[in-house]
C-alpha cells in the first residue's frame, strides 16, 4: 500500500527529525543518524533520576512522544519493529544518566532485553547507577512464562515518571515500576493487520472474523475469532483481562493500535463504560493512541489494580500532548432538551386585507406552478413550481390561524408555516426570510425595512449574491424598488428576473451542476416567481 | 470493511455516549437521542458568550471532542456526513444561550448553512442575541464561490473560543472569527478512501496515485495525481496553499484525516517544515488528528497567516486533550554523541595462571565444537559449538592483549571480547555475565561473588529460571557448588546438564518452539558446555 514516506530505509529518521522540529524546543536528539536514534528532553539537567526507554519503532506516540516533563526523559528508537542497538541504547543512558542513576524500563522482547541489558552492564562499568525493568503486561497467554510487553508500559512510563520528576530516588521509582508491572494486564484485538513500510501487507483476516491476544509487531493474535460487533468485541477482551487480573478497582487505558477511527474508539469507549468490569473501572486513560501497530485496525486495554500513589502519579502533570490524560469516571449527565423548540404560533387575529393580500400572492404561486416546474426542468430537477404551490396551499388553509393583524407576528408566522410545509432548501431559506423580518420588524423596523433584513439574512445563510442565478436576481432589485412604489418593484424584480436567462453559469443552488446551454434562454424559476408575485401585486 | 461499530444506526449516539462517559464529568449531553444528539460542557453558567459549532458525525475529535473550557460550549451532531437538524442545532442553541449570546461556528455545507441559519433565527425569535459565521477554508478550488469548510475551522474554534472564555463580547468574538475565516486556507491530499460505517469501501484511488484538494465527506479530491513520495506530497500541498496565501508569517495546523499512522504524520511534519514555506512557519499545531474524515489515509495542511491576538488565543489554556496545542517553532537542537560509547580495553597486564587457565577452558570449548553443534541440531539451530568455539578461538588471540593481573578489569574485558566477536542471544548474555561480574568485583566481591553477580544479571535480562533448559541448569548449581571447591561445582553442573535432557518443555530461548519429541533425551547445548568446562577445570 502506498504510504506517506520517502523510503523504508529513511522513515524513523525522517519521522524522528519532524518529531523533534515540532516539538517547540521541548525535544532535542542526539547525532549519530541513522544508527544512532535517541530523542531526549532538551530541559534535561541530570539532576534527577532518569527514565531511559524505547525499542523497536511503528508503535507511535510510543516512545519518543513521550519524552517530557513527567514522563520519559529519552527514547532510543530502532527501526520499524527491530530493537536498537546496544550503542544506541548506551548513548542514550550516557546522554541523561546523571549522579541520582537511571531506570531502564524495557518491553519484554529478547533484542530489547539483550541490547538494553547489555547497555546497561556497560553503563555501569562506567560507574553509572543504572536500574531495569521488564514489563510483561501481555495477558494473552497466561501459561507462557514470558509474556510480551504492550501499551500497559504506558503505565510504568507515566507512573515512574511522575516519581522521578518528584525526585523520587532510583530504588523507589524502580521499585514502584515492578509494582505497577506486577498488577498490568493488557488484551488487545485487531479487523486487520498492519502495513509496515516498505512491505505488502498481509492479509491474513478474513471478513467478519478478528484476530484476539495481539502482540504490536504485526504478528497473528493468540486466536482467530467470529467478530459480530463492538459489544461482543470488549466482552471477549474484558472476560480474558479479568481472568488474569482480581476484583480491585483498577484504572483502565483504552489503546488503539493506530488504524482505529475515532468515531469507532468512542463507541468501544461507550462499551468498555458499560462492559462487566464497569462496577470496577474508577478511572480512564484515553481512548487514545498510544502503543499503536503502526496502522493496525485494533484496540487493547490495559488494566491495573491501582493503589492510591499510583492515582497521583497518574494525574501529576506531564508536559507532552501524546499523554492524553487520565480521567477519574463519573456517571454521565443527562441534560433536559431546553423549552422552545416547538414555536407557537401567536393567537390568530383578523386583517382582511391582509387577509386577501397573502391569498392573492399564493393563487399566483398556484397558477404559476406548471410554469415554474417547466423553468426548473432546464436547470434543477424540476420541482419549483410543484414546491411553491404546495407551501402556497398551505398557507391558504393556515389563514384563519394567522396572527394577521400583528405584522412581526404574522412574518414570523408565515417563516413557521413555511418551514413545516415547504421541502427543500428553498423552504428552509424562505423561512429564514420571514423569521428574520418579523424579528426586524419586533425591534422597529417598517415593513420594507424587515423584508430587507429578512433578504440580508438569507443572502448571508445561503451564500447567494446578485448574479448567482437565484431567486435573489429578482428579490433584491424588487425590495430596493420599494421604496419606490409597487410598479417600480416589479418593473426591478422583471429585469432581474429576465437577466437570468442571460446568466449561463450559476453559482448558487442546484443549477451550479447545469451546462451553460441548458441555462442560456431560461429565467431562474425562483427569480421568475419573485417577478410574477411582485407583477401581480402592481 | 469490518468495523467497531453494533450498527450503523446507532454509531453516533454509541460514540457521543463514549465521548461523554470518558470525559470524566465534563461533558453531558443533552437528553433526546436518536434525533437530539448535542453534546455540552457541563460546567456551563451562561455568563458568557457561548461557541456552538458540530455538523456532521465522522470528522471526530471533531466537533464534541473540542467542548470545553477555552472551545466550544456545545457542538450540535449529525450523523455520518449529514447535518444535524433544525430542531437539534435550536436544542444547542437554547441549551447554553445566556444574556451575553451565542456564535454559531458552521461549515460551508448547504444543509448546515440552512440548519443552523433557520435556528439562529427561531432562537432569535425566543429574544437571544445569535450571530453566526460561515468557514470556507478549501483552497481546493479558488474560483468557486463557495469554499468548503475544513481542518481550518479549529482555528475559529480555538481562537473565539479564547476570547469567549476571556469574557469578550459577541461582536469582538464574531469578528475575531470572520477575521480568521478570511485569512484561513486549507487543503489536504489522501491515499485512499474512507470507511463510511454500514457501506462498502469505495475503490477509487488507484495504488500509486493520490487525490489532492479533498473535502471531509469521502468525496472525490479535485485531482488524481502521481504519488511518489511524502516530500513531493507535501511540496504538492503547499504549493497550492501559497498560491491562495500571502507571504506573512503562519501558523501551521498538520491534520490527520483520520487513518494515516502516526509515523507517516510524523514523516509529514518533517517534510512540512522542510518545505518551500519553512521560512514562514513560525508556529505549528499537530501533526494531530483534528477534522478526520473517518479512517481516510490523508491529511491536511492549514494556514493561518496571523496577528499577535490570535497567537496569544491560540496559546490560551483550554480543557480539552483533543486540542493538540500549538508550539512556536524553533531549530532542532543536535546534541552531541555523548562519549564512552566504545569501551577502552584496560591495558594488558600478565598472570601466566590466568592465562593458561582461560586458555585451557577455551580449548574446552573449541573440542566440544561438534558434540554441542548435535546436540544444538536436536533443540534449536546447530550452531552453539561454532558460535562457542569461534568465540573461544578470539578470545586466545586476544590473550596478549587482556589486563590479565586485575580480575575486575579482565572479567570485563572477557565481557567485551565476547559482546564482539560471538553473534546471536548468547553472545550478549555472556557479554553481560562477565561485565557485570567485572562490575561487582569492582565493587569488592571475590571471585565467586562476582560471578554470582554476573549469573544474577543475565537471569534478570535473559528471564530464563532454573528448569527452563538453558545453561542457567548447569551455570546456576555450579557457581553455587563452587563454594566447596571445584569438584563439587563440576558434579553440580553434570548433574544440572544432564536434567536437562529430562525437561520436555523449554521456557526461553529457541527451543521453546521443538516438540518434546525432540528434546527428550539430548541435553540443552549451553548446559553441556557449562558442564564440561568445570569437569576440565575440576
Amino acid at each position: 500500500m502506498t504510504q506517506f514516506i520517502n523510503h523504508k530505509d529513511r522513515v524513523v529518521t525522517d519521522a524522528i527529525d519532524g518529531l523533534v522540529g515540532s516539538s517547540g524546543g521541548q525535544l532535542a536528539r542526539l547525532d549519530g543518524f541513522p544508527h544512532i536514534k535517541v530523542v531526549v528532553r532538551s530541559d534535561w539537567d541530570k539532576s534527577k533520576v532518569a527514565l531511559v526507554s524505547g525499542g523497536g519503532s511503528g508503535h507511535e506516540p510510543a516512545h519518543a512522544g513521550f519524552v517530557g516533563r513527567g514522563l520519559l526523559t529519552t527514547a532510543v528508537c530502532g527501526e520499524v519493529f527491530a530493537s536498537p542497538s546496544l550503542d544506541a541504547v548506551l548513548a542514550g543512558i550516557l546522554a541523561v544518566t546523571g549522579k541520582p542513576g537511571c531506570l531502564l524500563i524495557v518491553k519484554n522482547y529478547t533484542g530489547d532485553r539483550l541490547n538494553f541489558g547489555l547497555a546497561a552492564e556497560r553503563a555501569r562499568a562506567l560507574g553509572l547507577k543504572v536500574n531495569m525493568v521488564i514489563v510483561d503486561d501481555d495477558a494473552a497467554l497466561p501459561e507462557l512464562p514470558q509474556q510480551r510487553g504492550l501499551a500497559g508500559t504506558l503505565f510504568v512510563h507515566k507512573i515512574a515518571g511522575a516519581l522521578a520528576e518528584a525526585g523520587e530516588d532510583l530504588d523507589k521509582v524502580t521499585a514502584a515500576a515492578e509494582d505497577v508491572i506486577a498488577r498490568t494486564t493488557t488484551l488487545g484485538m485487531s479487523l486487520d493487520t498492519c502495513t509496515v513500510p516498505g512491505s505488502p501487507k498481509e492479509q491474513r483476516i478474513a471478513h467478519g472474523h478478528a484476530e484476539l491476544g495481539l502482540g504490536i509487531h504485526g504478528e497473528a493474535g493468540v486466536e482467530q475469532v467470529a467478530y459480530t460487533n463492538a459489544r461482543d468485541a470488549m466482552a471477549m477482551v474484558v472476560e480474558k483481562l479479568v481472568v488474569s487480573s482480581n476484583t480491585q478497582p483498577v484504572v483502565a487505558l483504552l489503546n488503539n493500535l493506530g488504524g482505529t477511527s475515532d468515531l469507532e474508539m468512542s463507541v468501544l469507549a461507550n462499551e468498555l463504560l458499560n462492559s462487566p468490569i464497569s462496577h470496577r473501572l474508577k478511572y480512564l486513560i484515553g481512548p487514545a493512541p498510544l502503543m499503536t501497530s503502526l496502522d493496525m485496525r485494533g484496540f487493547s486495554v490495559s488494566l491495573l489494580p491501582f493503589i492510591k500513589s499510583h492515582i497521583l502519579a497518574l494525574q501529576a502533570p506531564s508536559g507532552r500532548t501524546a499523554w492524553p490524560g487520565m480521567r477519574e469516571l463519573k456517571p454521565s449527565e443527562l441534560m433536559p432538551v431546553p423549552e422552545g423548540l416547538k414555536p407557537v404560533l401567536a393567537a390568530a387575529t383578523k386583517h382582511p386585507a391582509r387577509r386577501d393580500f397573502i391569498k392573492k400572492c399564493c393563487t399566483v404561486l398556484i397558477a404559476a406552478e406548471a410554469d415554474l416546474n417547466a423553468l426548473d426542468a432546464k436547470s434543477g430537477d424540476g420541482d419549483t413550481g410543484s414546491t411553491l404551490s404546495t407551501a402556497a396551499r398551505a398557507l391558504i388553509d393556515s389563514l384563519d390561524q394567522l396572527p394577521l393583524a400583528d405584522l412581526s407576528q404574522l412574518y414570523r408566522a408565515i417563516g413557521l408555516v413555511l418551514s413545516q410545509t415547504m421541502g427543500g432548501s428553498s423552504g428552509v431559506l424562505l423561512a429564514i426570510f420571514f423569521t428574520a423580518a418579523g424579528d426586524a420588524s419586533a425591534k422597529g423596523k417598517g415593513p420594507i425595512g424587515a423584508l430587507a433584513a429578512g433578504l440580508e439574512r438569507i443572502q448571508q445563510v445561503g451564500g447567494a449574491q446578485i448574479g448567482d442565478r437565484t431567486m435573489i436576481d429578482a428579490l433584491r432589485p424588487a425590495l430596493e424598488g420599494l421604496n419606490n412604489g409597487i410598479e417600480a418593484a416589479a418593473a426591478a424584480a422583471r429585469t432581474g428576473a429576465d437577466g437570468t436567462s442571460r446568466i449561463l453559469m450559476a453559482k448558487a443552488g442546484r443549477a451550479t451542476y447545469v451546462s451553460a446551454e441548458n441555462l442560456a434562454g431560461n429565467n431562474d424559476p425562483g427569480a421568475e416567481a419573485v417577478a410574477r408575485l411582485f407583477e401581480q401585486m402592481s
